[in-house]
């Protein structure tokens, strides 16, 4: 069991350390938020819930970074999220400067611990973390469009989804990419059993469902949550489960996070890059390429704006 | 396992729907709710969770009652929230007509299901619909006061909350009763071990902790949630766990709930009460009846405006 | 999570440690056994399952009791089976002499610890060494048979055992008794449901089943491990479970043990006999009798053994 | 969840079994075993335990493999144990006939099942099992080796368990092979972190603990079940866990069965061994050899016995 931290305590930070604890990971739980009162109330709260459990689970609220110490896994979710008429490249910036104020304080009191970065845009967050902190940094990118991709070809193929394998892989959001040569279903390749069901389909699904319940339910939470909570179980138990998270690259002389399947335990690593066919080795290096673009752009546009 | 039905999936119907989903008590599980669109986007959330945690639960999203059939627990959630301004009578009226619609409408597509309310004012709610529907329903009452106890105890004598047992018990809120006689800390009554610690500041945490969260949350959710999740895995496990609930009583030939510590397994019963202090049984004797007269004035408005 | 200690690792030993250890429960296991070298091989076997498993418990395998010490539970498993022509006051004599042993050695070493007796005959057993350690002391006693019970009625009536309700009470072994009033199925009583199943059919069951088992399987072990395992979690986790186990009781300046349902958590007690049927409470009276006579004569002799 | 059958319920197949049971990976269980009663009774065994869990798993024991059909997956323990004065070949004489006896069975009532071979000598007796079945079957292999790599490991130089990383591949028994390469501690070489622990002392612990085990226990249960308990779990919950197990490989013309290590989850695969470094390819491949000659002595001898 570990000692985790939680830093960003909103909807979706209360749904992941919800998770972790009463999986029953975390000796441990510190709980961090700028707002005022959020993670002490938050504290009360987890603590009713670990009277009726029965957990042994340590749990501190705190408005303080200065409580964040000796923690074995930081989870980040401090972040703003994006406003109407606001460009990607301005939330970039934002968060960014938030990514790096953490990357400040938060190595110091923690050595030796992992990083796992979930605020937005994920992948170049966690890039930016990095830079500025040297830790070790992974995003969770893609396993959360994995799960979706499983969980709809499940439904439309009616049958269990601890039947159907495969991964979607490159950078988290619009430009995540299926690698259909993983996609099995009972075993079989997609294109024996889709029955009339086009890839089209599905990777429009993984592409649109987070925007679909995020217009009725006001943000993703609950199928986030789980999948990362998994990312910390994986790392906790030593479990060496395949998960299409980003792990960090150089490219170009910048550290960058692509997803790529992976094994995460203890270590975090090997990925399964090289057992991958020709084609899907491709299209991982151009989605390195094109994130490697947009992120050095955003991250020029970022260090003049500190230096002014 | 069971097939359970969540009637309202709001933040709290959502957080008990995930609780009791992940802790592997549903065979089927389904989200029903009057807001279009809300259950479905949850039925999404939540398969991309199970893709993850690889569990074969069936989960359906409807707005519609039809769909919500064969269960063998429902939860009903669904009641509006007190507004600013609002008196306790008018709330009282605007859910129990949500409450007699609804004993209307379940019990003939749910032969032999148990009811659990948790709509607030939760043992009224729970009384209005038993006295409609003719169905065994039960109110999570008292529970969650018991395990704020044992929480807020734990916490101020730094003893671990495993080790803290007690009960609080009559109408759920604000006059709600510490059972003293049932605190023990260590196994010793709670006198030899407060240290300074008084019954007064106990009996007001437990009084005023949701209030506390509520304004600085927004609802109370994580720790009811788990708590009613448990009350389910009670019965679905059939654990025969001693719970604060309150069943139904008859007095003064009206149907009436009081929490009093019940077990709680396949089987609601008996009641721990024969085996309370006189002191006790007295408190929650005069319970039923204030209970009763309030219960029995707001019922006496709800069934003239119905009448009207 | 708890510090528990398993005196005795022989078969059954064996497996209610690694029930104890995988569901969660020990923070600490401790192994100890007189056999040379069975504690400590056993501990590898259970490290190298800790290690799939990813749990952090610590595992202690001795042969010495002075590394049996600050535990919060002892299980006491230690003790000769009958043999071959071997009257039962022999046996009381042999496994009373262990007994005494250890009441002697164990409690300087555990203040505060609770212990469990499942050595046989195990209600007696606990009796001799709660009366010479003066440590509270509880026997497995009944719940074995209320699940072999509930077992039994739910695979003949063919409904999921979940659904089934009661306990037996009294002596463990051939005098136990069924408290027919608690038998309840899907709600009904026994009579309602029954549907040409005697009450002697389930009765013989319960009183059969273990000499059947032995018989074929050498021992039983998978079903009283499970079951006893449970007793250790409602102890360790606070669950407030309702268990037929034997607690003490003063009759006639003797502590004796008899089977009741009781309530169990951190808290042993109170026992649900206040509120049985008045014929159920006169046959327990009656057990109480019973056992005392068998049990005082059987002391009285092995105190005469001791002095000599 | 899934139908598991057990073929072979001694010792270690009970135990494989309550661990399945118990870790909620069956929907059923069928238990079967040549001799009579024995299933029955290990039937009633687990039902008095599964009461108290409150699982709703359905138990079949059964002395007939007429019994055994529809499983998703076969778990085959059936095999003699060598004794003393007997020739390995004559062991694979043996415990080949059963294979080949249950390749004839098997298959044509459970249609789609995955076998895992968990018989001695197991490797073979998965090739032997395929061979004869043309069904695809996997070896338990160098799991249980690895799991003890990581356990002594941990032990020697005080870390947890879950911070130890690395597998051992090959043959399951005296050649398998540490793949050193793969050993990591907190994240660092082996060497690095070894502190006087040397690789010879590591790899004779992994050989010589099962042959110790043996001595004072009378056989291996616990470690072994928990960890192919765990390959069950990989494939019901469609994990993705990387395991080494052996896969069948086609080598001159034969199936066999080689550890390496592997994605266990719905899909079984891909293997890791393209990302190995060389040197430890070429183990793999001397080990692939090895297996082959003697494997293909051993079956010309039972072909040329069958035939007789």
């Amino acid at each position: 069991m570990l000692k985790v931290a939680f830093i960003g305590v909103g909807k979706i930070g209360q749904t992941i350390a919800y998770s972790v604890i009463f999986d029953g990971l975390a000796k441990e739980a510190i709980l961090y938020d700028i707002i005022p009162e959020l993670p002490e109330k938050f504290e009360h709260e987890l603590r009713h819930a670990i009277a009726t459990r029965g957990l042994d689970t340590e749990v501190i609220g705190t408005n303080s970074l200065d409580d964040v110490n000796n923690a074995d896994v930081i989870l980040i979710m401090a972040g703003k999220p994006r406003k109407p008429g606001m460009s990607r490249r301005d939330l970039f910036v934002d968060n960014a400067k938030i990514q790096i104020d953490l990357a400040q304080k938060l190595p110091p009191r923690n050595p030796g611990a992992i990083y796992i970065m979930v605020a937005n845009p994920v992948d170049m967050m966690a890039s930016v973390f990095m830079r500025f902190s040297k830790q070790f940094t992974i995003s969770t990118g893609d396993q959360v469009e994995t799960m979706r991709l499983r969980s709809f070809i499940a439904k439309k193929l009616k049958v269990p989804v601890n039947k159907v394998s495969g991964y979607v892989a490159g950078e988290h959001g619009e430009d995540a990419v299926v690698l259909w040569s993983t996609v099995k279903v009972n075993g079989k390749p997609f294109d024996e059993v889709a029955k009339g069901l086009s890839k089209e389909e599905v990777e429009n699904y993984v592409k649109s469902i987070p925007g679909e319940i995020i217009r009725v339910m006001g943000g993703t939470t609950w199928g986030p949550a789980t999948i990362i909570k998994d990312i910390v179980r994986a790392i906790a138990l030593n479990e060496g489960r395949v998960m299409s998270i980003a792990t960090p690259r150089t490219y170009q002389g910048e550290i960058v996070h692509i997803s790529v399947p992976t094994v995460v335990g203890a270590e975090i690593g090997p990925s399964l890059e090289p057992v991958l066919p020709q084609a899907d080795k491709e299209r991982l290096n151009k989605a390195v390429e094109d994130f490697y673009k947009v992120y050095k752009e955003n991250l020029d546009h970022l260090l003049q704006t500190i230096k002014q």
